[in-house]
């Protein structure tokens, strides 16, 4: 049996079912990098033939350069009474162009004859017929056999007989779904065990890390009555080498498998890989940008990657932990890249700042002094409501700042930003005021927007175009707003993300306030210094 | 063995150690009532020795008239070299007066001699002593393993030795305890095997539902691994018929095993009764209920009673539920009190969209005119950004303009919004006039506030709080921003999500367009209606 476990997120698909998630084309995009970063095997990334934007997706995406991943394109067997070949859904499935398909058929004959609508042996048809011209078509093609569990249940042989025609059809991947989520995990593994006694020996004797052509056992777990971890921990222990689920748990209901949460728990205490060497350290980190993509916070407790998950709060348990950290930690924080917190060993958190500080300057190490004040002040502005996860050109100001390697490029002197509605049914209008220090001047400029954070952007650029043309082509490709502590409403604090790019490089900066124009400000005060201070390390390195 | 489960809840104890939790004595009393409605058999209500608060409650709640619940105060074994009569922790535990005392002793060796730092002798002694002592005091006494799994697998004959002691002691339950988290259920079956076969049988053969004086065994989870629900339901299987946890999983880094969600397992999937008669209904009512008394939000995707657990967004599980409920739900959401929710997005159908609407008209259907055209309504909205999936009061309001059901109770004539900076490094001002037409008049108001939101929410409410006095109870409990196309930036869309709250229900709007203020006007102005036409329907109900 296979000795590493491959990992298929559907973070996109799938997770985007989940109720409050959506996804830009652009989202997408760095979604993937982000998957592809901590080394999933396939990366299930839409559904082509249901939605327009996804195909759009899809021709983006051929031209990532991806390091681990496959992307796949996800799609079901072919409508009822419609050749394999002329279904405009599969057609569509094809001109997404991705190596891998996933393909979902009915194994619940409730399913096929209540909601297709078709005879069992239709079915069986429709799986054996899409599988095979998609083989045909020189697709890798991983079956997930819908309903399976409840299949079983209902009519055991019909449930096995649509796994055995995806099968006998040249199915790469035979993945059991939970999707209702209400199995239980002994109930699991008991099944793993009549489908492995029912299928070819060969099926479970392949060879990984590559997958291969041949076929491989899957689980694909819902959430809806807790299980979705114990079900997926349970299928690997009973011989399944094909995990799915999506990074966060995002998905229709409670949620799929959280991939953050079992990836974890397989290479960790079950022994499997199912990332390359040294990846799981980055699942903290990765998890909270895909979370920042999203607009979604990590909750707080999530085990392995909420930042509660190594909080002492009890004296007692803070004092075992000082006298041995495993008295009341079940693994050691810095194996999923995660931080313990209350404590004043900040060892996971050091290593990080330090990793990210040699980008600015190479000889600074964990045990630079300039290591540990980064860190203090970390910890005050992040209990202040920042984050610099999905900032790192903020971050990068802030290391230089403490750095000494910082002189500030130009100063907001005062600003008015001014909205108004002369009735609730035309358009909005704002306009803003702006009074830049520059070069040793003042500088005045006004501009009017959509809305009052557009215009304070265009005044700020205007004052500043005539020291520093080259913000022309800098322009802001994306931006978000969270409220941090959501109890207090409209006045709660909010945190602002800009992402900006100049046509070259992309990078993201990030503002706190409780006022989310004064919030937006700094994080465009940030983005403006950030392009311009490596503008300048660029063009005159040799001053330097 | 029982054919019924025992309830522990542990919220107001272990519970309280979770980030972010705490209690009032006012609140604890009000959680212990919820509690008892729920029909939980034992209270772990506070640990008197460490804490003061805790004394005074149990003098306060022992005037309480518990229904069904009994509870407990929680303590440790006896201080080392102390008699256990004179150990002032143990003395505090009397003192409070419960009929039940919860204490927990050390099972694994690593705790013994590196944290207890004493013999492991001198631990069994600890134990026994100290449940001899609160028996003789006429103590129903639950003894808590702290670290029972860990360890078994550290030093196993030792670890059964700790829970021998306890139970030659006399003590009525042997809880075992995950307490790191990090146990997976098989270990808990294997486990659970070793521990039934070294006890004496007359262990398992105990008489319920009402707990006598012969031992039971119990199981004590934390989700570390997200395995807290999948070890207690292990371990009920094996054979435990008292199960500890916190009703909404709160608790020490992950948190606690989650009752509102093992319970339904256990009584729906199990078929062991664990709460009264048609106590489960009540369950996410209530679970409501201790969750806004510790100002938690319950988690929206948490399985049987967050608001997602049941909620449809793909068109094709939209119509798979309206054919037949069980093709896409594990249960029933009746069974726990729950609601199916069917979310309005770009893939959502017409059937969805009556089950909805059905709820201000019953007459409407699938095939209802209005039906036609809320559907092509909602497609243009959603094609200019607009999403009422998180926004069901909103859509309410759509679907009475559509059904001419509806009279504009207020309108706001103009607004101005105005945020000024002196300088960039002070604290941010904004500022608002409003001018509303309502009942005929047009009144003006004032206010200043945090952010240009907070400014215009507080001028809004302050002109129209003089007609509609009942907008005082109103508040905002959550405020989130997302912009819609993020590759335009800030002259991109953005759409505001709103939560308000009148103490009683819940309702969410939506608002979108490219100024923020704007947006979130719209979203105020539908939070603000929404509430109103409630209050007249209910009110006035004979005139309608």
């Amino acid at each position: 049996m296979n000795s590493s476990v491959e990992i298929l997120d559907t973070t996109l698909r799938d997770g985007a079912q989940g109720k409050g998630i959506t996804f830009s084309v652009q989202d997408k995009l760095a979604v993937v990098k982000a998957l592809d970063e901590l080394g999933v095997s396939f990366i299930e990334a839409g559904n082509p033939g249901s939605n327009p934007k996804d195909m759009e997706f899809f021709r983006l995406a051929a031209d990532l350069k991806l390091e681990h991943a496959r992307l796949c394109a996800f799609g079901s067997t072919r409508k009822k009474g419609t050749p394999v070949g002329e279904d405009p859904l599969i057609r569509s499935l094809l001109e997404a162009n991705t190596e891998a398909v996933v393909i979902f058929g009915k194994s619940w004959d409730l399913h096929v004859t209540e909601i297709l609508r078709v005879s069992l042996e239709e079915n069986l048809a429709m799986i054996a017929e899409t599988v095979a011209f998609l083989k045909a078509q020189g697709r890798l093609v991983i079956y997930d056999a819908e309903h399976f569990f409840d299949g079983r249940l209902a009519n055991p042989a019909y449930a096995l007989a649509t796994v055995k025609a995806a099968l006998d059809a040249g199915a790469d991947r035979i993945v059991l779904c939970d999707t209702n989520g209400g199995t239980f995990p002994d109930v699991i593994t008991e099944e793993l065990k009549a489908v492995i006694a029912l299928l070819p020996p060969t099926l479970m004797d392949t060879t990984p890390p590559d997958p291969g052509p041949s076929s491989l056992l899957g689980i694909h777990a819902h959430n809806d009555a807790d299980m979705a971890s114990a079900n997926t921990v349970a299928a690997v222990k009973a011989g399944c080498r094909h995990v799915q689920g999506t990074l966060l748990g995002f998905g229709e209901r409670c949620g799929n498998t959280s991939l953050a949460v079992v990836i974890p728990s397989i290479e960790l205490k079950l022994g499997l890989p199912c990332l390359g060497e040294g990846r799981l350290e980055r699942i903290s980190r990765l998890s909270r940008k895909v979370a920042e993509i999203a607009n979604i916070a990590v909750p707080d407790t999530m085990p392995y990657i909420g930042t509660h998950a190594f909080s002492h709060k009890a004296g007692m348990h803070a004092d075992g932990i000082l006298k041995t950290s495993r008295s009341f930690e079940h693994i050691d924080p810095i194996q999923v890249g995660n931080d313990r917190h209350f404590l004043m060993s900040e060892v996971g958190g050091r290593s990080a700042i330090a990793e990210r500080a040699k980008k600015i300057d190479p000889s600074i190490t964990k045990e630079h002094p300039v290591t540990a004040a980064l860190a203090s002040k970390l910890k005050t502005l992040e209990a202040e409501g920042w984050q610099f996860e999905g900032a790192d050109a903020s971050f990068e100001l802030l290391v230089r700042r403490e750095l000494g390697r910082y002189q500030p490029l130009f100063r907001i002197e005062a600003y008015r930003v001014v909205s108004e509605h002369p009735t609730g049914e035309t358009i909005a209008c704002s306009h803003t005021w702006v009074k830049v220090w520059v070069d040793g001047q003042y500088e005045i400029a006004a501009a009017e927007g959509d809305g009052p954070v557009n215009a304070l952007d265009g005044a700020l650029r205007r004052a500043l175009q005539r020291f520093y043309p080259e913000l022309e082509q800098v322009r802001l490709s994306d931006y978000k707003v969270r409220v941090i502590d959501g109890t207090a409403a409209t006045a709660a604090l909010v945190r602002v993300l800009i992402e900006s790019t100049d046509g070259r490089n992309r990078w993201s900066t990030v503002g706190v306030s409780a006022d989310i124009i004064d919030a937006s400000r700094a994080a465009l005060v940030d983005s403006i210094e950030y392009k311009l201070i490596g503008d300048i390390e660029r063009r005159f390195k040799a001053y330097l």
